[in-house]
């Protein structure tokens, strides 16, 4: 039975019955993606249904990702564990795993979460990227596959896929194929109302090899799909296709794009698609047909299995994939004992190398770069390899000034798994990413954001580059960790937690300017708890002064002045207050008492703090834009000297 | 005396003797680009010192706005009262007009804030775009100039800029053109290590024209700039240079990109330039060249005033260019109004485009658009009509999968005045287009987000495209308003307030969902307050229910809920806490009166709230990702319904 066109429209019957049931959804794009989908899973695609995280499979990312039911119709038709046809009948209602956008965490099958669009495409060059460095690494009987693509008009328009293509261009990524669901149609109708570039001739500028077919013709498609593979640069195939196909009258037009069709467009459908089969009724001979096409992936997998068996590697690719840290934690103890030895006083940008210097040789996993900021972001460790065409071994990426595709390609390869990624750029430049962090944090991805200049002690750059809301911007985040640490103690100790961190992103939000050594101490990493009692009150108690990062030495300061005075005053620094909100009440009390004054001091925003400083605390920060002037200027105008705030906590407690 | 060579030497001369002065920023760049600035002065740009900001002027935009001695250099040369050498003297020191990146509200020279890298091209199409627009309803004799960008390869690698430059080869903005300062360099070192892209074939097949010179051939330069006014395309000028030219050792490298020469290596400049004066010393002769050129702009701005005088449209243009409302204000008022005759149980969003409906037949200088979003973002008014290459005098704008394009677009437009701006897209991609609305808030500028899909609210689509942190990160942002409407009067009232907000960014949050009316008052704007009391406690009140938007209505039934059990209950209804917080103290006092149980609702994170419910307060919200359901279902799991509420009211206060 090779009737491929009955195979493709199992796929639009799924699909549009998925979206009429829900009453809610996008039928057009995987009814109009069908054929294509059919070529790439029945001819090219490496799966296998049975071992859905198998790490030598093609990865397959649904960057239209609106058109969910497309994978959740190939994931069930293929014989994936899941979803099931109930999970289907389900699509889009509470607890099914077919959520209204392909979810990483809820489908194995699924490699990534889309529906911001550009980011499938932006994160499968991070997965390219992240199959070519492993290749490097443990060589072509371990890792050899490709990265597919399923983009639409809405992906292509986005800024972020010209960062993503031009970076897959520039690093020969031939492995990453992408197709184009060239239908003409976007939500506010045909893509001519917006849009006039010729995408051929765009992608071409950036290197890529490019091929067309007519989306609705098998053997087209299959020739394209061929040719993809084949050519040694990342390829675009243009796959012309009708949105909506077989939807009698919404076919072509954006009213099959993002609602049900309708029971009787359906009907009309069903009719003209020869589908003569009730709602999520497929024919056993259909079904069979799909679930065959995974033997050829579970062939591979074995004979893959087989020389993993056989390989002396196999114990650390293993470990790499699974995304366990080496045992023993040797190289950074001997970090944090050199820092106690010999205290440096440096930017915590600058520990922030120090502490990659030591990291980078012990964990063969951690891939860093920077969007153009090397030298300022202080991301490239003693020796590490450049990555590219050179040398896909390379460990150190020469992003480009690309801040959204380089977060976007590092979620990628963490999801590819095998690789901890690490990526440098200023704080302030967090707002060009901040999607990718969303995305990170909501698929639940271990990556490191290095984010240096991190306040108005960035200085003479001026307020375009001195983050004031971003802290608080980026704590406002579910599921991120938010790290700014005060020396370079600290920052090994928020290097050490992010790292072990698994299940979340990470961002460090690191000084331009140099940093007295607070810490003398460093068996036990106090930064984890997210806050702690750097220094204890000798007078009585009548203030906790909470500060973080370069503040925390400005407040130490502060609490001098004012024990000089008599006024007992309490030094606690608060590097992370996603890991303290964690701490039990005890410690928490403990460290924030009631009935004394709590008094925080930031270099920005004071939104947030009052909840660690209560109804009657203080909040020193910068609620306003910055200035171009030298740090220490800034800090003085905006009050954010030991004296200053030691006056302004005095009037605060009439003394 | 044409000696162009030593005129664009005092550029260079300028630029690293301030940079050394400041021992901080950027000489490459105005060095490497002296040459081609040094031509489009003399030769193209329509400009007239006396008289900086006179509407019909070119607009030039630095988006490499890191080469701030470029524009600081030409600007005081050419004998604009700003900056002075004095100024030059403390470029980058506190109070300094001649900040580290160019600032619109520093120099009234300076036409936007750059330095974010792409956005200034991405401001330079809005400016465009405004350009045709005000050309296409008021006519060649009052609207008729060029808008000039320099932007370097950062600004091109990032992806701001492809949508940017798409979006203008489809509008066909002729009269935009664009200097690459093809340079080779970026910060890291050369540009290929991050990028093999061909710029000129990207940009040709996004419409645009291409025309490359050599970047110190003044011939070369001059003809290319010809070429590119003459082309009805808008047009990139690729001008070869190198970065730093005239640094004996550091010319052509990234050694010259973003630190000062140094003693030696100006002395070695000031030697290959033959530039034998002082530092900041500048020949008179030099200078008078330089002052003269001038005469060509200000000749043009006298024969445009006495069009101006004889334009019976003088009394219009020179309204909407100084940004005055026209008077009265009988639409809005007669739109509230209906909305109290027939009080309608609307989506916030729907409510939005009711009020648009008034607003733009009566406002002729609201422009509007979204991002593919049209008929959800409800943003386009009835018989609005597009604005496009076929009709510039339309005000819709289609503006593609390009949300950061578009609020850039949106900044450009504001700045070049004549245009109130506004856009849509869902609120959770303001992500995506975070860093233009900082843009706003630092220039600002008067420009309008309409965030639709504010919440859980939005349902099936799931977690990817629902906002949770998005309002309480964009509150955190200094210099915006932020407004939460909860039905269609306050919707009405978040307009009006929007359009009176000269000097910053509004952004309106609506609901996807209905929404029943809860006012039946519209003499006096209550919303402009921030915040007010919507329902007064009947029982001895007991807890204060603050709410914004889409939950106050939960927030007012679960307030009756508890008058019934006699637990006397305010219902505060807080669209704009911007608003609110600058309200005295007493009315502060008598909204959120101390002593009484204050409770937040809001479908998002609480963080922030803490700063109106206090210590003791209880906050409602939502501190995780949502998932994909019916949006009434996300409620009641997430504890948002009325009994919830007042269940956790009556724990709170142990009854």
């Amino acid at each position: 039975m090779t009737d491929l066109n009955r195979c493709a429209n199992a796929i639009r019957a799924l699909a549009m019955d998925a979206v009429e049931a829900a009453n809610s959804g996008h039928p057009g794009m995987p009814m109009g993606m069908a054929d294509v989908a059919t070529v790439l899973f029945a001819n090219h695609l490496k799966f296998d249904p049975a071992a859905p995280r198998w790490p030598d499979r093609d990865r397959f990312v649904l960057s239209a990702g609106h058109g969910s039911m497309l994978i959740y119709a190939l994931l069930h038709l293929t014989g994936y564990a899941q979803p099931t046809l109930d999970d289907i009948k389900r699509f889009r209602q509470w607890h099914s795993p077919c959520a209204g956008h392909p979810e990483n965490t809820e489908l194995p099958g699924v490699e990534c979460t889309t529906g911001p669009l550009g980011q499938g495409l932006a994160m499968a060059v991070g997965m390219a990227m992240a199959e070519r460095h492993l290749n490097g690494v443990f060589g072509d009987g371990l890792v050899d596959h490709h990265t597919w693509v399923i983009a639409g008009d809405g992906c292509l328009m986005e800024g972020i896929s010209q960062e993503a293509i031009s970076l897959a261009g520039h690093l020969q990524l031939g492995r990453l194929n992408v197709i184009w669901d060239d239908n003409g149609i976007s939500i506010d109708g045909p893509v001519s109302l917006a849009s006039s570039e010729n995408m051929a001739a765009r992608f071409a500028a950036a290197g890529w090899h490019v091929v067309a077919c007519d989306g609705h013709d098998f053997a087209s498609i299959d020739a394209a799909l061929t040719a993809a593979k084949a050519d040694p640069r990342p390829s675009l195939i243009a796959a012309k296709t009708t949105i909506g196909k077989g939807a009698p009258t919404k076919a072509g037009t954006s009213g099959s794009h993002g609602s049900p069709l309708g029971a009787k467009e359906i009907e009309g459908a069903r009719a003209a698609l020869g589908w003569n089969h009730g709602p999520f009724e497929i024919p056993a001979d259909i079904k069979a047909w799909w679930e065959g096409l995974g033997a050829r992936g579970a062939a591979a997998r074995t004979a893959w299995e087989a020389r993993l068996a056989a390989s002396d590697q196999a114990g650390e690719f293993t470990r790499r994939m699974d995304g366990r840290l080496p045992e023993g934690a040797a190289a950074y103890q001997a970090h944090v004992a050199s820092l106690i030895a010999n205290p440096p006083k440096v930017a915590t940008r600058k520990a922030s190398e120090m502490a990659l210097d030591a990291l980078v040789p012990a964990l063969p996993e951690l891939v860093g770069g920077s969007a153009d900021l090397t030298g300022s972001n202080n991301t490239k460790a003693k020796g590490q390899a450049l990555f590219g065409a050179a040398d896909y071994a390379g460990r150190y990426v020469h992003y480009g000034i690309r801040e959204f595709g380089m977060a976007a390609a590092m979620n990628g390869m963490a999801l590819h798994g095998g690789i901890i990624p690490y990526g440098g750029t200023f704080l302030v430049f967090s707002d060009y990413m901040r999607n990718a962090i969303r995305l990170a944090a909501i698929q639940q991805i271990r990556v490191i954001h290095v984010a240096t200049h991190d306040s108005i002690g960035l200085g003479e750059d001026g307020p375009t580059h001195q983050p004031i809301e971003h802290l608080a911007s980026l704590r406002a985040m579910p599921n991120v960790a938010v790290w700014r640490p005060a020396d370079a103690v600290e920052t090994a100790e928020a290097w050490a937690c992010a790292l072990k961190d698994e299940k979340r992103p990470s961002v460090l939000a690191l000084s331009r300017q140099n940093l007295p050594p607070l810490r003398s101490d460093g068996g036990e990493n106090r930064g984890a708890r997210g806050a702690y009692r750097l220094v204890a009150a000798t007078a009585p108690r009548a203030a906790v002064l909470i500060a973080t990062g370069s503040e925390v030495h400005i407040a130490a300061e502060a609490a001098r002045l004012l024990e000089t005075d008599g006024i007992g005053c309490d030094v606690v620094s608060m590097p992370c207050w996603e890991a303290f909100a964690t701490q039990d009440a005890a410690y928490r009390a403990d460290v924030l008492p009631a009935g004394v004054l709590k008094v925080s001091v930031e270099a920005g925003v004071t939104l947030g703090w009052e909840r660690w400083t209560g109804s009657d605390g203080l909040n020193i920060g910068v609620d306003h834009f910055g200035a171009s002037a030298p740090a220490e200027r800034l800090y003085a105008e905006y009050g954010l000297t030991a004296p200053a705030i030691a006056a302004r906590v005095k009037a605060q407690l009439g003394r």
